[in-house]
Formats: C-alpha cells, structure tokens, sequence
C-alpha cells in the first residue's frame, strides 16, 4: 500500500548515477553559493534536505537558505531536485493498485473558495479517482477540512492504507495531510513563515508538488488564485507561479495544468464552513451560484481531460453537467460522507449543518450596482467572527460567516441587504455589519461581467 | 565601575525621544522589510536585537535577517543603529574616572600579526590609554590573546574592575572578551558563521564596533587587512569596509580611523605564539623586522593623535621612537606583564619563552630574488603544526612556528635556508618543509618595494 522514500530514491538513484564518491560542500559552502546566485545541483538539494529532516542542517541554516533562494531564485531543475526531495522526506503513497488515472486539484486560496467540495464528487462520479489531501484555513482563506468538518461526524483524518482503499473502492477520498507525508514541507512552511520567506516562487512550488506528488497522483490540476483576496495579487506573479508549477511538475513526470482564476470578490455567496458546505452542494443539486459552477466545471474538464476519461473541453464538460442532472454526483458525495462517518442526509438536507445563533441582515448605505466586493476584507472579517483563524492552532466555528444577498453586478437599494450575518450569541452585530457594509463598492452603471478564468498553462 | 546598558540606552533615549506609543511590527514583517531593500528603524533594530538577546527572536529569524541584510545592504544610520544595539546587549565599561584619552586598536587579522604586543606598550608610554580587549587565532590569522598566553602566567581574564583600574594605574591591560561584553554579538557572529551570512560590510562593521565601544574608548585605529593571507582580499572590499568602520564609528561619536595595510606576505619574520610574542619584544628594544616597525608606527601616529597627545603624525612618530630609544616602552610592558602575573623577564630574555623540541631549515629550492611569500599558505600550515586552529575549543601549542630567513626583497641562494620550522617533537618536518618551501616565488630580478600602508581613512 505504500513505499518509503528510500525504495523511490533508490530507483531514481540506480538510472541516474551520480558520482558518489566526490565529497559533497559543507552546508555553509551551499548556502553561500546560492546567496551569489549559483545553482546547486540535485545531489547537493537532496543533502540538505535530508538533513533538514534529521537535524543535521539546523532551522537557522535553513531560513538563511530560504532567504537566499527567495532573492536569487531557483532554476527549473532545482525546483524538481527541492520537490523531489522534499517528497522523499516522508512516506510516498503507492496508489498502483488503483486501476483509474488519480487526478488532484488544488487551489491557491481564497474567499469562498469552496469548489472542492462540488468539483470532488462530480470528477470521480465521471470515474476519474481523486485523491484529495487538503488544507485547513490560515488568515483570511478558508480550508476544505474546515468545511468538510462542518458535517457532523466527518472524519478527515484515516490512515494511508485506508486512504488509498477508499480512493480504489469508491473514487474519492477526501482527507487532511498526515504527519507522514513530506514532514520536511510541513518544517520548511512552518519556518518560511516566521522568517519572512514565505512570497517565493521556487519554494511555493515545492512546497505545493512535493505534497501533491507524495499522494500518488497521476495529474495535477493547479487553481491559481489572483487578485486581492488572493496570495498573488498580480496576474504577473501568479502567472509566473502557474508556469512553475506546470513546468516543473512536468518536470517530475505528471501532467499538470494550472488555471488562473479571478479572486476580487468572494467566491459564491457564502463565507463561513457550514455556509459554504451547504453551498457546495447546491451545485450538486444543480442550483447554486454560476460563477461557483463556472469554475468548477472548467476545473473539472480539466481533471476529466488529465484523468484520460474525455478528450475535449467541451466532452468533460459535458459529462460534468450530467454528472449533476442525473444525481451521480450528490450520490457519490453522500457515498463519501458515510465513507468518511459524517450523515449523508446533510448533502440534501443543509438545515441538518450546523446553523448560527443570531443573523442579522447587513443593509446598504445607499442605492446603485455593486462594482466590487472587497474579498480580503470579507475574508478577514470572517476570521474576526470566528469562522477562520490566525493561528494554526486556533478552532474554528462551523455555524459563523457571512452570505451576500446582493452580489457584483446586482443591483442594490439603499436599506436592502446586501449581506447576512450569521453569528454567535451575545455577539455585538453592529460593527460587524459596519466593516461588511464597507466592503461594497457602487457605481451609476453596471458594471461589464469579467471573465473568471485569466489564463490557463500546461505542464 | 560599570553600567548596565540600560543606564546609557535611557540617555539616548532621552535625548531622542521616539513615538513609543506605536506598536512595531512583527519580526517577520520586519524581516521582509529589509528583503525587499528597505529601512529599518533605529527602534526596530534595537527592538530585534534585544529580543534576540533574551531569546523572543529566534537564531532562525535572526540568520533570515542576516541573509537579508547582506543581499540587500544598510545604510549607515541603520548600521549605527545596529551597533549600538549589540553594544548595548551586554556590559558598557564606564572608563570615565580614567583621565587619560583611550584608544585602541582594532587588526582584521593577518599572518604574522603581532602589532599589539608592541604598540599597545608603546602608546601607554606616550601617555595615551590602551584598554585593548583582543581575541584569539581561527582559521590561518593569528590572535593577541595566543601570543600572550606564550608569556609563562601571564593571564588575559580579569574582572571588568580589574581591567579599568589597570588602565588607570599603569595605562594599558590586554585582555580578551568576556562573555558579558556586546553578547548579541558573540550569539550573531557564531550563527552567521554557520549560515554563510559572514562576508556583510554592514555586520562585520557593527560586530567590531559594538565590542570596542562597549570597552569605553574614546578614539579606535582599524589595521583593515588587504591581500592574500587577510579577510578581504581585494582593495576596494577593503576600503568598503574601511569606510563603513570609520563612517559609522564617527557618527557613533568616536574618532576612528582606519589604515589599510597590505597582507600579501608574512608582516615581520615569524609565524607562531612565542616566536611573534619574541619578534615583538625585539621591536621595544629597537630591533626587529623594519615592516612590522613601520605598521606599529603608522598605527601608533594614528593613536597618539587620536589620544591627543601629539599634533601631527610626525611629532607622534618622534615620540613613540622616543619610547624605545630610552627604554620606556620595553619598561611598560614590563609593567604589564608583571600586573598580568607573567614573568616580566622575557622581555628582554625572549629564551624564558617556551621553545620548540625541533628546529629544522627549509632549503631554498633554487637561487633568485624572493618576490613573494604566500601568507594564506604559511598561515595554514602554521594551523598544521599546532600554531593555530581551526576551531574555537582548539588549544595551541605556544612554541611551534615558522620564522623567516629570507623574506620578500632578499636574495635566497640555493640550499640555503628560507626558513627555519619549529615543531613539536616527533613531527615529520619533512612535508612540512615542502609545503613551506612552496610558498615562496622567485625571479630573476630584486622586486619593487610595495608600500605598507595603501590608504587611511579618517571618521
């Protein structure tokens, strides 16, 4: 069910011989090579990491490292040798005895970014096998494990030969990354984090492949978030992290395709874990907001295309849309939820997730169409009511957050709402509904609709 | 005596009163600061380097920083800054009820560097204080504290009261760094030599001004080091650091001036502990190699009048011949190794010191003019044969070394000895002697004399 890493490295190690014998550089001597924008090659990458991973290169060496890559860059094939070894710091999940392709998406994160909780159910409904592993919410994006847990009883937590059962037995799994899988990923975010090395493309990619290669996929579909309720504000930066992304899991031998979608505005109309949930799966009951569909469906085609089920856009898309009207895909999410101890009937029935104590409408402040709504600001007042955190040891509440009433490019009245609150008791709705109000944007004329999707780049 | 940092950071602060109302941002911000180029506060760097002291910023954070701030640089100000916060980590000597100006020297480190041992005397004569803390050989430079130790008894540790009334008495102590002087910088120096963050103008400045200005000095002579057996290998890195040093120290409120002297060869003609320390006592009594007279002379001018003793450099020179000639130098050291409980005899019985169980020539390979003796080489295999080390913990052994017998300028005939090697007992000298012999190049013609002193530049 699965290998260690040193079974993989050895195969590597065996068609690729490297002169083992040539001392290697101390580790200083490395750090300082890349500090004067030198490459170090894939043996060197390898020796730091493992050490890293067994102590051997301490964290401060490391964040110095981190620093110098950060201002020196990373050349493709360093990218793979840091993916790559990161991947080999853990357990590598051997997903061979599953007959289908193995396709995973992964978002950069955003507000109401809640797409795969749709987008799951409906690409393994089409018979691709998704094995997910996810994140929890930091700041102001959310996380699918926080979501999924507003479903009471849901486990995200299983072990590796569970897993991969599940994956093989019903085509989806959705689960939290465990302990085993690239700990020297998990030691090197933690680090970058505290020593201002987070905004690195070399070290972004590695830390988002070397995750995703360890799960055992097949092909890799990247939903590179950009705009002000994104990590990458720019559509530059976020085009340049897409290119790595594409070319270097190209590199590592899977088939990667990373699509750039808009995150101005909130995504869908809810932000909170039970809100979003419920919202997820109103497209699996074929209602739900478009630009929630939209992205999903142009996600999914790209999975189905990876995935080797459709050959065309316009197939995959297609069989997605089926895959909604005739309930195939409510029906292998309610599957997954009973795999995975949470109640079905809440894939039906969104008034079994929990629900808030107090909602309170927000009202506009005046009349006119909504230009924009201020994601980042949504975002971060979704942390402060308690439906996100700003640590990662923070609990989160299932039943908070916030749904717009009155989207970009709708029409608003002054005094209508444009917002719900949905709150917990005894908390003051006033200056919340101040700081919601004040995400609104207005204009005379209606604003032009924007596409979702800027740019799509294949490995 | 003394006063803990906090009494003079209150001054300053007194006297520049900040807005301490708002709030400084997180270590991280900071840190990503000064990777995108930008400034850093006076405040902020005090407030890093204080929680690095007590531990709230973690090494990994501050090596990130130290990368950061070699990549991008620091203006003065911010090195100033900087300094005085690592200053103001430990203990600041109070040398305010010692009359006389104090000066110091301060070498980045050469082979064959025994300056101190003579100058420090001979500016104590002349009436100028010398409270010298100095430090110890690593790596192929030698340190003051190894020479001094070859004195039988003779003590470099002493109490800070110790070593302010000893200034005060007698007009100069040696002394080596105690753990309670400008720690931050003692922790900084010994994570950025593992984190390849050493070669910083910016922090080389700041860690060698926060210990000299922690010892309570008024006025400081830099011996910046430029060549093959020094730390900056090239002119204009030198004089960057030159200038930084006196800039800096200047807007720190000392005199400073910094003298680049050449380190291609050897400076006088021994290598080793008690060897050097000998060498050096030959100069008091107006003997010794004229290049490492000429360099205590030109650092010593500097000192006098920087101690305001004498108004130029020509009535300074004049005087400190004058300490020789009439013994008066050679009788403060005296003094000051009696005070150090040494044995004040091998001043002028350099036979007390301790002398090697074998003495073999190198044989010059061939006849010619010696144009040059490689001191990077000759430092290392000094290392070799027990003279220094490579690590701190390392102890010497005082009578090993190498002396020179014919020096860069001077006809070497073959056979006949370039060098003379002393060593521990049961050495092969043999390899030792080839590695020796290779240093040296010959021509066919007496090379030009190259001037000791390649620039000065005053604060």
């Amino acid at each position: 069910m699965q290998s260690r890493a040193n079974a993989k490295k050895k195969t590597t190690k065996k068609s690729k011989p490297v002169a083992a014998e040539q001392p290697l550089p101390t580790v200083p001597e490395l750090i300082v090579r890349k500090r004067e924008g030198g490459r170090l090659s894939a043996r060197e990458i390898q020796h730091l990491i493992e050490g890293f991973t067994a102590g051997t290169v301490a964290d401060y060496q490391m964040s110095a490292l981190a620093m110098a890559i950060l201002l020196r860059g990373m050349d493709p094939d360093e990218i793979v040798a840091l993916t790559l070894a990161m991947r080999d710091s853990g357990l590598v999940v051997d997903t061979s005895d599953i007959p289908a392709v193995k396709v995973d998406k992964h978002s950069t994160g955003g507000v109401g970014d809640k797409v795969s909780l749709c987008l799951a159910p409906m690409v393994a409904a089409c018979g691709v096998a998704v094995p997910m592993v996810s994140g929890r919410g930091l700041g102001h994006t959310g996380g699918t494990l926080d979501k999924l847990e507003a479903i009471p009883g849901f486990s995200v937590s299983m072990s590796t030969e569970q897993f991969v059962a599940q994956v093989r037995d019903i085509g989806c799994a959705l689960i939290g990354q465990t302990a085993d899988i690239a700990p020297a990923d998990k030691r090197l975010y933690a680090l970058r984090d505290v020593t201002g090395t987070v905004e690195s493309i070399p070290l972004i990619t590695a830390s988002i492949l070397s995750k995703k290669l360890a799960e055992g996929i097949d092909g890799l579909v990247l939903d590179v978030k950009v705009g002000r309720g994104a990590f990458m504000k720019s559509l530059a930066d976020a085009r340049e992290l897409a290119s790595s992304l594409a070319r270097v899991g190209g590199l590592a031998g899977k088939q990667v395709t990373a699509i750039l979608t808009r995150m101005d505005a909130p995504l869908g109309r809810t932000i909170g874990n039970a809100l979003e949930t419920a919202e997820a799966f109103e497209i699996l009951h074929g209602r739900g907001p478009a630009d929630l569909l939209e992205i999903t469906l142009r996600l999914g085609a790209e999975m189905l295309r990876l995935g080797g089920v459709a050959k065309t856009n316009a197939q995959a898309r297609k069989m997605l849309e089926a895959s909604i009207a005739d309930g195939s895909a409510a029906a292998k999410m309610r599957e997954i939820v009973r795999a995975q101890g949470g109640d079905p009937r809440t894939v039906d029935e969104p008034e079994r997730l929990p629900r808030a104590a107090q909602i309170v409408d927000v009202h506009a402040p005046k009349s006119g169409w909504v230009l924009g709504i201020d994601a980042l600001e949504l975002g971060l007042t979704g942390v402060a009511i308690g439906a996100g955190r700003t640590r990662a040891d923070q609990a989160v509440d299932p039943a908070v957050g916030i749904v717009i009433k009155t989207h970009v490019g709708e029409k608003a009245k002054k005094g209508e709402a444009l917002a719900e609150l949905h709150l917990a008791a005894g908390v003051d709705p006033d200056p919340i509904a101040q700081r919601v109000a004040a995400a609104w944007t207005f204009g005379t004329k209606k604003p032009r609709a924007k596409p979702a999707v800027l740019d799509i780049i294949r490995s």
